[in-house]
């Protein structure tokens, strides 16, 4: 088990709320990440878990407010606070990713990026990822143009599938997890399987708490987790920074 | 369901960390705590989760360094992020609270207080209440004097046991749960109820990560879940601050 020295752990800052079990789900995934001796050795991390944002389904819809700004204004707040780098515990949000960049000098570790890298790194021989993903953020390309760069292709929701898609996201948000929910999610990763994906990605942070491995025939990767572990490397320096060209 | 316009909600800071998982815990209770309609009438949370503090046991012992400065500054950082009120994810980490209040210029709530007034509240007719606590916290006495003052008696843990109840801890910060644990903590608070207590407070934040109600003969009070249903009702402003008369 190799870790840094403690005290030269980098503090990671969570702009969060995405739902807020969601973050939460994060950072217990987090924790089960580290491999520690004791609780010291645990990564210090700043939360900004603000449900407040507004929509951003609706607002890629062109329906709704932007939360740009407002989600600007959090990354500088962790930045002010103390972090020394940010993720968001929303892959949807991550289209206002520039939004974020320009508003802090720390970096800031995409979980689409990272969990495309891990489709190659962890996977491979795979050319088709299924996503498992909300209408607006398939809409906007952001895991397709992550994959293409890497090689890969995308196999998405279908119309319908997407609208029930968001159907359950809004379950899991109000009313939590149940059996019905899992069922459901279960059946649109197989849906995707159907259509060509050889593995499956848990693009949204709602999906892992409803979807486990173990339901499906060919690999999850929950970008939920694989950006926990990929914070713990980072946090001890263990991984350089991504560069941020890989923008727009 | 009643809640109030969600703007209004005040801002909750979290003193966490201690540990982190415990922290995240308290977060997910949080969450299933709050009614809501739509993701953004849950509450805003700022959260320092800093595991990084100095062991609590340790310092009250008299074997190690204080975090009272450290709490202090943590609290002091929520609260010019713009927390509006603070709780702290830590039993005992309170014997600090002294050191935490003199820092801010917010309400502090504390879970002590807040557990010791749901068993009159919530238990009526109870005298004797047991107290899955640290060692530390035991002997610095906050929860016999929470609940002197509400006229019940606390059962503690005899010495052989609270060393018992030290180990399960540290196996829980350090490997998270397991079958095992889940049973040495239920023999534990079953040794409580042996020796008088009518109900049990889970007062310790990894207490229940390991013991659920349906473990027990006599109630269970989730000192976690307490605070958390505690917080929303300060958040929607629907309940009045406590006095900070009672410190001492």
């Amino acid at each position: 088990m190799i870790h840094s020295a403690s005290d030269a752990d980098l503090t990671l800052g969570v702009i969060g709320g995405m739902g807020p079990l969601a973050t939460a789900d994060f950072l217990a995934k987090l924790v089960q990440a580290t491999p520690v001796t004791i609780e010291q050795e645990h990564l210090r991390v700043l939360v900004d878990s603000n449900p407040k944002v507004p929509d951003r389904n609706r607002a890629i819809a062109g329906t709704g407010v932007s939360p740009g700004p407002l989600l600007a204004g959090m990354a500088a707040g962790l930045e002010r606070a103390g972090a020394n780098f940010l993720v968001m515990a929303c892959n949807t949000a991550h289209v206002f990713e520039s939004d974020i960049r320009v508003a802090i000098s720390i970096p800031f570790v995409s979980i689409i990026d990272e969990a495309s890298d891990e489709c190659v790194r962890g996977h491979a021989g795979i050319r088709r990822v299924g996503l498992l993903a909300t209408p607006a953020c398939t809409a906007s390309g952001l895991y397709q143009r992550a994959l293409g760069r890497n090689g890969l292709s995308a196999v998405v929701l279908n119309r319908r599938d997407e609208e029930v898609f968001l159907g359950l996201l809004h379950a899991i948000k109000r009313d939590g997890v149940s059996r019905d929910l899992r069922i459901a999610m279960k059946r649109l990763a197989e849906a995707l399987v159907a259509d060509g994906a050889e593995m499956v990605i848990a693009g949204c942070t709602e999906v892992p708490l409803v979807l486990d491995a173990a339901d499906l025939a060919v690999p999850l990767l929950d970008a939920t987790s694989n950006l926990a572990r990929r914070c713990v490397q980072y946090a001890r320096r263990q991984s350089p920074f991504p560069a941020v060209a890989r923008l727009g």
